[in-house]
């Protein structure tokens, strides 16, 4: 018996590095899952194994309409010819689609354990967007029905069960979906119908739909994110702690000559040079593609698609394991004004971001604006300061010196020959994100490790730095502050200390 | 007789894709030119056409040192093995690296003459970073008086001369030398040495080195950077005027087992997922290249190195064509927190950028934040307005509407019905980054070609909104002004206004 379903092995953010023990091998997350069409598939599931996925996702409902009875005795794994983890939907996108299918749940799920899936989906009912919220409760308490007898009826026979998470924009109901379907055992989720948000680029509403799951769903059991694989959403679904995410844009966008690039769609009619390295791109110029008859070229681009996808979920990976996935996501944010908002979704949720974010980290963050304030690191060290106690009655706030940490720089220790008083004074370096830093405790995370940019900031943008100068001055008492009067970034939070602290100017 | 060396097909802020016409075929711009040795080359100069460059430098002192009057002979196409266009500098590297080299201006001219290389460079004297403004003068001086003697003595051959520009942090030389070599007929120039601001992370320093020099040249000059080729660099190089540029990074780099990609260079050590498509990265996993025997890993490094900087430029000429280069560099700033400092270098030089930068583009511009009221296309439509008079006495200001241009919108019919005085109000719509729009011109570019990110904006960062607000309102007579109490960035402005226009609220 499997005792660990999902093994993680590193984490950023609420994202994370694991591996599901199936039936057909260990598959790694994060990953795409490509949609394979179990009758009209033209890219060859060879194909789609060699370019890298270890998993890919069928329709239960269309084998069984096309294969019937015979699909049991074959198994899925022949019918599609994929030797390696394989997901079923189960029919719930027809019913989106088309309001209901012609087959019960129970047969549906035993039709799925016949043909052996890897993960399966129970016929549930879809939200999808815009139902008003008495419908979606409706549809919600229908889905957990059919979910409660599948689990009940499940064989052990090492397939996964996957508890398909409902409610659309109504966030309780997404809430009390997913507490329902853990209550069950549901080992893992699947979180829908994130489709016909990202169609009217509402990635806001979509990023608060997976916070809204995640927050219920323990850190051991995977979730798998429906119908969302596309460069611009991969990056903020891994960060949010999606781990699976299917998509079958690949084909859908190649029928319709659409390339898939790191920053968008672009229709092939207006690419001059391709901005990708894949084997297509280098095989073909874009006039060469254009110019393929229509079969072949939908095909190419297909296979352009799927690296690209692939591409991206690797650079993420990488982000993951340098633990750089806050700067990947907030630079990804730039590829649309409406992905931009994202941003906004992330400095939010710093409390629920830092959960997964390592205490400390091998390599050297970059702070650039304003927003890495709300960094997850960054919020760590403010509350290590908000609770610093210092036994002296002056202080002394210097910029942060280059070297790091701020005790062994030439700055520190010109201070300590020069200050005739210097055992008296508290000496704290700042950072506009960061915020004080008390030199005693300059060498902890991220303190010494961090890069910032020279920038004019505006210090009203800084609230974090604020919230803590209130702090640090009320936990503490001082009578006298010493600092540059030039510094107009420093003079702001100055400006805000009460009368009886003396204010000296030091250069 | 050529008469034009260099011809532009298409610009985007100081950037430009063209072709420079050589004795050896047509070389597009932007491009990179990959340094390859004379006489050490391990990665075939075969194998560089191959990924993609029709356009190599290598170094004419060495190929002198080495092969002395049989260059001459063989020609240097011969010598390298490449039948495409060759750069060869003179030693000037040499001279920064060593103090001098042992040979004449006017023998290394004639040497390059000889072996008829396509681009030449003089035998300059570099300044590099760092020299006391006298001596740098003098470098540029003596630099001036052998380029003088060198284009005097150079035959009409169809090799192209280059002009060496000198002058590092010393802007008012760089601009002085610049000049002097337009002057002497120079039709390409060349700028050094910013290998050493690079390597300071002083990336401003080498912007406002690049916009002291392109402040001085005729579009029909080219401008090659020298060393100057790495991701991170690229995108700002060819945003700022930058048509070549060379560097021997991709093989240095892969000598200490250094990868580069798009965000930087990482240590192969600590690449557990290759985030690149190249033939490389499709062939090895990380472990398996780490494992290649020395020389055999060093130069698989250095091809993926060639694949990454290749594919940075055609993703630079990508946005180029798609009218997006501003975008793209404000993203590629976040690469690297001393790299964000580049965005006030952009910021600052609107009026530089403006003049590359078409007035109509044909897809819609997308606008993120601050910096994005500095777009050239953006300060072009503030001055538009900043010109416009209306006849009315009263104004009345919404916010955006979702179709555009505004004059179709929901929102403007339903105005035109029932406001009574509709024909007395002059109506504008407002966006934080393009200003004021008034309904009129609602269709003009970018004013119906721009999609925006909600975000709650500080109004006090929108500068240029500030300065079109005033001078509207300066330059025209209301009397009443109607908008939407709760709409708190306008409201910032509203209470500019003068007293005696009277504020009424419309919703």
């Amino acid at each position: 018996m499997k005792i660990y379903l999902f093994e993680i092995s590193k984490t950023d953010l609420a994202g994370r590095i694991g591996t599901i023990d199936t039936n057909h091998g260990k598959i790694e997350t994060p990953a795409y899952v490509p949609v394979i069409h179990p009758v009209k598939q033209t890219i060859p599931s060879k194909k789609i194994k060699e370019i890298g996925f270890d998993l890919v996702i069928t329709n239960a409902y269309i084998t069984r309409n096309n294969y019937g009875d015979k699909a049991v005795k074959k198994g899925i794994h022949k019918i599609i010819d994929y030797d390696r983890g394989i997901m079923t939907d189960s029919g719930g996108y027809q019913v989106l689609e088309y309001g209901d299918v012609p087959v019960a749940p129970t047969e549906m799920a035993e039709f799925e354990q016949g043909i052996m899936t890897d993960f399966a989906i129970p016929l549930d009912k879809p939200t999808g967007f815009g139902l008003p919220i008495k419908k979606a409760e409706a549809y919600v308490k229908h889905t957990l029905k059919v979910c409660k007898q599948t689990i009940e009826d499940s064989k052990d026979n090492g397939q996964i069960w996957i508890g398909p998470i409902q409610g659309g924009e109504h966030f309780d109901l997404v809430a009390k979906s997913t507490k329902g379907l853990i209550k069950m055992g549901y080992k893992m989720l699947a979180l829908g119908s994130p489709v016909e948000f990202m169609e009217s680029y509402e990635y806001r509403l979509l990023a608060q739909m997976i916070i809204a799951a995640k927050k219920q769903i323990p850190h051991n059991i995977p979730l798998h994110l429906f119908g969302a694989g596309h460069p611009l959403t991969i990056p903020f679904a891994v960060a949010l702690g999606c781990d699976t995410f299917d998509s079958a844009s690949y084909m859908l966008y190649a029928k319709q000559n659409r390339y898939i690039t790191e920053d968008g769609t672009r229709d092939l009619s207006d690419i001059v040079v391709f901005p990708c390295n894949c084997e297509i791109c280098t095989k073909y110029t874009p006039d060469e593609l254009r110019q393929l008859e229509s079969i072949e070229k939908i095909n190419q681009i297909a296979i352009h698609n799927l690296h690209a996808i692939k591409l991206e979920v690797d650079k993420v990976k990488q982000a993951i394991h340098e633990g750089r996935l806050w700067e990947y996501v907030i630079k990804k944010a730039r590829a649309h004004p409406k992905l931009f908002e994202m941003v906004e979704v992330m400095t939010e949720n710093s409390e629920f971001l830092k959960i997964g974010t390592p205490k400390f980290k091998e390599r050297a963050i970059f702070l650039f604006d304003k927003e890495d304030q709300f960094r997850p690191e960054v919020q760590v060290f403010h509350e290590i300061v908000r609770g610093f106690k210092s036994k002296k009655e002056k202080i002394l706030i210097t910029n942060e010196s280059s070297t790091k940490p701020g005790y062994l720089s030439h700055q520190f220790v010109n201070l300590s020959k020069k200050l005739k008083d210097f055992e008296e004074v508290q000496i704290c370096q700042y950072n506009p994100q960061l915020g004080l830093i008390p030199i005693e405790i300059s060498d902890i995370f991220p303190a010494a490790h961090h890069e910032t940019s020279r920038m004019n900031f505006d210090p009203k943008e800084f609230t974090e730095f604020e919230k803590t100068w209130k702090i640090f001055f009320e936990n503490n008492k001082f009578s006298e502050i010493r600092y540059n009067k030039d510094d107009e970034f420093l003079k702001y939070f100055v400006k805000t200390l009460p009368k009886n602290i003396k204010k000296k100017s030091f250069l």
